[in-house]
């Protein structure tokens, strides 16, 4: 942890956030859901996608592009999937909604598959997909977003970091939690290095002329960020294939903006001319594992696989960590120290809470 | 293509392969289906899962671990889901099989997802998630393997190569098909180095102590092959991941082995001691695409984002390709001019062929 950051306690900003939600007029419901997910992210170390970010929410209510009032429904659909029409609220609400019907309908048939439209930046990606864990199903949450990414070979481009999270449940085990960024690192990472002065190592990022370079502040020079791989020699196509996969789930299947036509987070840049659809896009699934066979025999042999895998013999000094480990020790450690917050963070929230008469 | 390598029509190896599958005793159409995935392999370029493997899957029958009449059958469903049991078939029909039986429950509820036991090696992933595109429906494909790939931080192998193939139908463009190992590099990519005695980019090997290598002949002195991303600053704990999702998917739901249980494809290689399910696994989906949104809406969205990919701007002399590019061209290719063997190849084959009476 950095000198500069004070620890805060999860329930004073979830206080705050939750307040800050409820003046630009969501419901008290929404406002309590939209925080749970806001700050799962600072819980488990996500620092990118937390309250940092609450500022942004509300610049994008001021510019109108977030609806605190939205009518989130099924607009097409079938016994094992539907398409849900955010109606432009926070995907931070629109999300878990989404998700609930994707497991509403994996109860009745087995599994649920819900892609999503009209919705924007959805915080955590493995918060929905935990969703599922409670009620003994495997779930699974991924987002589009405004494209950083270059395919192979591109100079353009044409992706978000479209990340994947899959949950899937355990019995005596912690479940098995996959999140990540379809891309070599998420751009938090970079964001942290530009801020720090510090390099990048080679195959995350390209130049304007699509060379690899070590210096974060390529990307706002015309770079891109990488696919996972890095590189053709090292698989950059198959990141580049599941960034597409996000993205047509996400955006195509349910008749949301895809690739270059995604819009942006930031309320300062404008939103893409001539777009393809409404808003961003999300999936989601959810499989009830009785579906496939008995629950506790599933999850038996998951608590076999996790300890297996995690008494593997080791490279000198490091474990075998089972997915979602790191975030879980996280989350722990804050509930009990509190959250660090940078300084421009805490500068920003004392700035949103002014406007609200609401005190950080 | 190497000098050392004659062409062979297809026909020609159709009849080939067809006639050996019907001498081990498989039916007239299981003989049929086995050698259509089998080739497919060949035709799109990949050439390790191909008629390369015939004699492999003869040696496997052979030593009694392949049932050459098997009863393919849902032993566990629910309206989206079943889990088969392939009976130690044949894993070229045993998939094709299970995937049909996705389709149909797709055709019924929205989509349709089939996790199977009791199973061996597939052929190419790709091959079972295109069955689903004829139908408008995206399809998905994915199987465990024998352990080859160290997790991070991992000395020993605990994951196979875990392919993941997603079929999406477009309109006037070719259908996208991801289809790709979860690793850096296939291990057919460290079979040619070593033949040819070349140097592996490091990224793709480790050796005994878990030192990234360029050596590909350290894979089999106690080495394994490393998760797409390489190492853990280029991400290869999300590999890693991958690789698992596609192990507990195919096995842990549906009572296969896996991780290091999995059993081997040659049949000179042992079982491995105290099996915690049925053979290997594999995992398929099918989504019908009009269970989302129309099917022609969503076609000409398709059309729309392969002709935006494409025409991106490029890096020097090379083309942002769209998955399922390059195995399309060569399987044109490889229908017209005929299909390359390898010398070591054709020596196998005809060795297989006379031991049946088949001339190759």
């Amino acid at each position: 942890m950095d000198k500069n950051q004070d620890l805060y306690k999860y329930e004073d900003l979830f206080n705050f956030s939750k307040d800050i939600f409820n003046k630009i007029g969501c419901s008290g419901e929404d406002a309590q859901l939209a925080t749970k997910v806001l700050l799962s992210a600072d819980l488990r170390g996500v620092d990118s996608h937390g309250v940092a970010r609450l500022s942004g929410y509300v610049r994008l209510w001021e510019a109108k592009r977030i609806n605190a009032k939205p009518n989130v429904r099924i607009v097409h659909e079938s016994p094992s999937t539907a398409v849900v029409d955010g109606d432009s609220g926070l995907g931070l609400v629109v999300a878990p909604k989404a998700m609930q019907i994707a497991i509403d309908k994996a109860q009745k048939v087995g599994t649920g598959w819900v892609s999503v439209k009209n919705s924007n930046h959805y915080g955590i990606a493995g918060y929905h997909a935990m969703m599922a864990l409670q009620h003994d199903m495997i779930g699974m949450s991924m987002t589009n977003a405004s494209p950083l990414v270059a395919p192979t070979f591109s100079l353009e481009r044409l992706l978000g970091t479209n990340p994947i999270a899959v949950a899937i449940p355990a019995n005596k085990q912690a479940a098995f939690v996959a999140d990540f960024a379809t891309t070599t690192a998420a751009n938090g990472k970079l964001e942290i290095l530009q801020r720090k002065g510090n390099e990048a190592p080679l195959g995350w990022i390209q130049d304007k002329q699509g060379t690899q370079t070590k210096n974060p502040h390529e990307l706002k020079e015309g770079g891109a960020l990488l696919p996972l791989g890095g590189d053709r020699d090292h698989g950059s196509h198959k990141g580049y294939c599941l960034g597409s996969i996000v993205d047509i789930f996400s955006a195509v299947l349910s008749g949301a903006n895809y690739g270059p036509w995604v819009p942006p987070f930031v309320s300062f840049l404008p939103l893409p001319k001539d777009p393809v659809g409404d808003g961003i896009g999300h999936f989601f699934g959810a499989m009830r594992v009785d579906a496939f066979r008995p629950a506790d025999e599933f999850k038996s042999h998951m608590d076999n696989w996790i300890e297996r895998f995690r008494k593997a013999p080791s490279v000198n000094g490091e474990k075998v960590l089972i997915p979602g480990d790191p975030e879980r020790e996280m989350q722990a450690e804050r509930m009990k120290k509190g959250i660090p917050l940078l300084e421009p963070v805490v500068k920003d929230l004392t700035e949103v809470g002014k406007k609200f008469g609401v005190k950080f």
